[in-house]
């Protein structure tokens, strides 16, 4: 009982202090606000401040750490029947965290393209998330060389993608609804990674999507103007095959 | 004459302080490391370090700066015919920088591993590398939310991929060639991105490749066990279309 209203204190304690030196941050700029501008601000010790967050620059993401246990959590319980649709599911919990604060999430971003300290700092967060997310693929696809080369590049292209569409409606001022256009963008790396592939036999083009030969679907690859007999061909190759 | 031979100086200046930096920082830590002590083994004055690296981080990654320089002029020179081939030979390009130099490039991902500001250095540079390769498909892609999107998703899945294949090379201590490595970890890129493909009607599945109608090969996926007839139908629908 007294552990749980401990933590329900922690909060509000974190939040005033992340509060505080985002005020500070946009008012004289990152680089001019010191530790003790904010603990002198939010009334706190300089210790209270250290306690809650490593570093000035985490001040202003307070919500990563929380969002990557999140992340992991969720990829640690979910089932193994899309792993590429989990990663994106994963990679949606991010963008959760943003829209649910458009003014706060605006502001950021603004305030992190103007100070490049943010902007590695802010590169180091995301490559957490990707690692996550490869880590989660690499378990699913194993850890071949080939498991962990298609693990790490779908990691990626689903951060690319959910970043693609989180930019877009930061730049519009967090205006409408992200998820939109996140589910646009991740859509697109689901469409061409997110079905294994068989390869059929002698077709014209080799197939995509590295088949491990347990896919269920077909993938054909033709240039234009293929004779249609030929095509056929391949197919009932394929088809018949398994 | 004389500008040519000035800029056969700074050359090797420029290596004699890397070589210096790299050293103390493999004897005494990088942090340990003061760009005092540098210039005083390199037997300069602390001015001539900054005029070749804004900070100690850059003088671990002498050759990034000429190596994006290089990537970019060769994007710029290349033809339009095949944009993701192109940015995988501009990996290439990087690559070869670090191929050219195995001993010093092995130790510096192993100092890399152990010092976080490193890591953060090289998190940007890497990031520079990847937006120079998606402001080249922008380019090819146009300046459309799609293309703006499949750019920045290719160019992250090019530098996965070319990071994968280096990595191996980089753990097994430099040995061999890390073309080999990084080729088959490119081919998988470009075997899932580098054909636009042709959206066929009413298949079973969306189609892979996000096509834009111009393109000049189909693509069909369907599910095992579709009726013939049925495959048949909808390839002969999308070949008769154009």
């Amino acid at each position: 009982m007294s552990e749980a209203r401990g933590s329900e204190k922690k909060a509000p304690m974190r939040e005033v202090l992340a509060q505080a030196a985002f005020r500070l941050f946009l008012e004289r700029g990152f680089e001019r606000t010191t530790v003790d501008d904010i603990v002198a601000l939010a009334g706190v010790g300089r210790r209270s401040f250290f306690r809650y967050f490593p570093s000035k620059e985490d001040a202003v993401f307070p919500d990563h750490e929380r969002c990557l246990a999140e992340t992991t959590e969720f990829l640690a319980a979910v089932d193994d029947s899309d792993p590429v649709g989990a990663v994106c599911d994963a990679a949606r919990i991010v963008l959760r965290m943003y829209a649910a604060n458009p003014e706060f999430s605006v502001q950021r971003y603004r305030l992190t393209r103007e100070v490049p300290g943010l902007r590695t700092y802010e590169l180091s967060v995301v490559r957490r998330y990707e690692q996550t997310l490869a880590g989660h693929l690499r378990g699913r696809f194993g850890e071949g060389r080939d498991g962990e080369l298609r693990a790490e590049v779908i990691a990626a292209s689903v951060v690319a993608a959910h970043n693609n569409g989180l930019r877009l409606w930061l730049r519009s001022g967090g205006a409408g609804d992200p998820e939109a256009a996140v589910d646009h963008a991740l859509a697109l790396v689901r469409e061409v990674w997110g079905r294994p592939a068989v390869p059929t036999p002698a077709t014209p083009f080799p197939v995509s999507g590295g088949g491990d030969g347990k896919g269920e679907v077909i993938v054909m690859v033709a240039r234009k103007g293929t004779p249609m007999w030929r095509v056929v061909q391949q197919i009932e190759a394929a088809v018949g095959e398994n």
